[in-house]
């Protein structure tokens, strides 16, 4: 008898017969002999909804109250899916995060789980029902109601794995799993069976929006294997472990395209020490990201800094360094939005060299110029103009082999 | 420096709009230097909307989890109001009743209040905060949620201002107070400035719809006083209070209607000790409550017995009993739905004798026929014929002279 913790978004419990459908697959689940514990979120638009109220009372309502509001989405649906349970014959019980509990710092709208105390869950589990736990809140120490943040009900999932010692977290998608590239540009873009943390944090951080960062980074850490699979399609999706249960020899696992930056490029900068940090650093004065950075070269006395910024902050970063030209003595300050970062990622980079040089090769035969270029141990990022994106995604997942399941 | 509470029922904060007013009529209190706890129950049309959601699912859900669903509709109005109140200036803070907590038992969609633990409520008043309470709403010693049945939210109000020995319990309704009668029936009705928990328990279970009976019940018992009135307009409103605080020289305090009820005469039943029992134990057995009874006087050896019950139990209570129509041996079973039930209330008629029959005068003389008669130490009700209801209220409240103020 296995225990698994089983997640289900917004989408997956959008409406009563969805409910129904998630209320099915639990009760499967339990039909194979396993304990089950499901996390779910609010109803689809149900946040918005109520952030829309919220909003019509004031731009900034206070974050206590933002979370008592809020938190009322996932205790509305764990009552409707343990009632859909019970209809069916599958002895179920909701819990919301306070009840749990799930206790979490005080940082409302975006706290941290400090601890689950498994103890009223286990004795459910125990007493033969299924567990149905509200995502994406919990309680701080004073019994204050708290948030995770958007998209908090995986870190939810995993948390209450890793509290239970379950078997298995499974995130319920609409996806059937994690793919070697974007199906949608990649038709012969093929599922992964297995991924490690290490890559699906590559992955998920560069653009493939499976599952949020904040979980997998908790799952790696507990060590808590993962798998994302979906909804609405049968499968065994893909699964997510340490390196070492990874049987298959592959060098590369996905490769994940990012539009979400603009490119910023200071130019003719006099060469003196501190360069990067007189450019960047009233751009984080303002509390925006900067993700990659290259410096050129000095060339005449006077040097390059680019880099990528998200592109709903790059018109305030141009603006900032607009200001404070004059300052940094730079000869030009140019923006581009239209860009893209194409990664290759892949835990066999580590030990197969000539990866980087592969990678440039392909897209150089395409004609597609590389603007810059990011590397570390496990992905290389290069930077092009976003009307490449397709053919060099296609291009290299097809240089790569990416299409034929690996030899084991 | 008064402690005050306040209650506004779905209402009055059925939109933003009238989270706003009720805010400010908050911050009018607490202008007036009274330290204030808000109760508020859900807004308008949201429980029905989240009954509508389990019903989706099932015809009767499990009473727990339509606990946990129906709970979020007052967690919803805390947060908002407690927002607009921060909007305004005003320091505010919001408690759903698990988190005060309000302990209940563990009839769940119907529980009773235990104890309610008033430190946090208070620490956070003398902080110089709001504190906005979730109504209707509870845990019980396990922590489950649960619920006090519909219109519990006054229930919650009388019970905290209870707990924190509050100097008054204001219910915000949408009428501006208890009237003598009826205003649609009689347009010279008069707002009463003053009435007795005892008057108001007659007059609310007699149809005079402004306040639930177990709220009424439970600040009697506790002797909070209570005041009625009104969220959309100015005025003082009603204090129910205990009668010695009452100074004013009133036999009656008001008159009620009631046609939520219908009668039935069994009649012709061979007089043996019991007869009662035998025709309104099998009533009482389907669940059905009887209200008046009347039996007449054996005639020829046999015997008459009328009585009242709810119009929605008429045609039940009539099928149960013609199929008994044999062994009660009664001659005829009748029923009438088209009566209604007229009472005086007044602590008054304790010392003043005669009030029975200038009732009785004054229907006899406008040609009224009573069907039935039922007294108690501070009310007397008459059953008539519906079409009457309107001529009796009127003429009874002309000649006990209720349009005019009492002396002091």
């Amino acid at each position: 008898m296995a225990l698994i913790v089983q997640k289900y978004g917004g989408t997956s419990v959008g409406t009563i017969e969805r409910i129904e459908r998630v209320a099915r697959k639990v009760i499967a689940a339990r039909a194979r002999g396993d304990q089950v514990v499901v996390v779910v979120s609010a109803m689809s638009g149900e946040t918005d909804r109520l952030l829309g109220l919220a909003r019509q009372i004031a731009s900034r309502p206070e974050p206590r109250e933002v979370d008592v509001l809020i938190s009322t989405g996932e205790q509305v649906t764990i009552a409707l899916l343990a009632m859909t349970l019970q209809k069916l014959g599958c002895p179920a019980r909701s819990y919301t995060g306070a009840q749990v509990p799930i206790i979490t710092d005080s940082a409302h709208g975006k706290a941290r789980i400090a601890r689950i105390d498994p103890h009223q869950v286990r004795a459910a589990l125990d007493a033969g029902q299924v567990v149905v736990v509200a995502g994406f809140q919990g309680v701080d120490a004073l019994g204050n109601i708290t948030t995770l943040g958007r998209g908090g009900s995986d870190t939810t999932g995993v948390a209450l794995a890793a509290a239970l010692k379950a078997d298995e977290c499974q995130i319920f998608t609409d996806v059937d799993g994690v793919y070697t590239a974007d199906p949608r540009i990649v038709p012969t873009a093929r599922r992964l069976d297995h991924i490690t943390f290490e890559e699906m944090l590559e992955l998920a951080s560069l653009g493939a929006k499976v599952l949020q960062i904040r979980s997998v980074e908790f799952a790696g850490k507990y060590n808590v294997p993962l798998r994302v699979l979906s909804t609405f399609q049968e499968g065994p999706g893909t699964l997510i472990t340490y390196e070492e249960q990874q049987v298959e020899e592959v060098v590369i696992s996905g490769i994940a395209q990012n539009r979400d930056e603009a490119q910023i490029t200071v130019s003719g900068i006099p060469d003196h020490p501190g360069v990067a940090y007189r450019v960047l650093g009233p751009v984080a004065d303002a509390n925006i990201e900067v993700d990659m950075i290259v410096q050129n070269v000095a060339r005449d006395g006077t040097t390059d800094l680019t880099f990528t910024v998200h592109r709903n902050d790059h018109e305030r970063a141009m603006e900032i360094l607009r200001g404070r030209q004059k300052d940094l003595g730079a000869r030009e300050i140019a923006g581009d939005s239209a860009i893209a970062k194409i990664s290759l990622v892949g835990v066999g980079m580590r030990s197969h060299a000539g990866v980087a040089a592969r990678m440039f090769s392909v897209l150089a035969s395409e004609g597609i110029n590389i603007r810059m270029i990011s590397t570390s141990e496990i992905k290389i990022s290069v930077v092009v103009s976003e009307k490449y994106v397709e053919l060099a995604v296609r291009a290299l997942h097809e240089a790569f082999a990416l299409d034929r399941a690996p030899h084991r």
